[in-house]
């Protein structure tokens, strides 16, 4: 059973089911803090996104959605966590 | 004009040419360390890959060549630099 993505994100519900999220930066230094942040954040939950996929200023993050609704709210915590760290760069 | 692209880098030769390649990693812990390394290297040279894209195991890179020998040569040499960097993790 699946959560609907948190606000902001997009969701693909081809298989395998996948929430999405482009983030832009306007300073390299922020998106490379964001990516520590992020990894952080990973170590911390023991989640970590699919893919993770950047350039100059953009961070593009596809999240695989479990089988779980338990298991798809840690995600979404884990995505809206990840709005927030964004913000605070 | 254009480089062949470094031993072990795959191009594609449709616009934009790109030189790509994938490095894979047994250890998260080797793979954040490479990505460390890169952005250090990217500062240093100044020069950036078009595209990372990267998830537990592996990072995929992707090199927008340049129009002119010599900046291409810059970005060859760039590439093999990352090949060392990921063989010393």
């Amino acid at each position: 059973m699946n959560l609907d993505p948190p606000h902001g994100w997009t969701q693909n519900t081809s298989e395998p089911k996948t929430w999405f999220k482009r983030f832009e930066f306007d300073e390299y230094g922020k998106l490379r803090a964001f990516l520590d942040s992020l990894a952080a954040l990973a170590e911390e939950t023991q989640l970590h996104p699919d893919n993770i996929g950047f350039g100059r200023d953009y961070v593009n993050i596809t999240i695989e959605t479990a089988e779980t609704t338990e298991e798809n709210k840690k995600l979404a915590d884990f995505a809206r966590r990840l709005d927030e760290l964004s913000k605070g760069m």
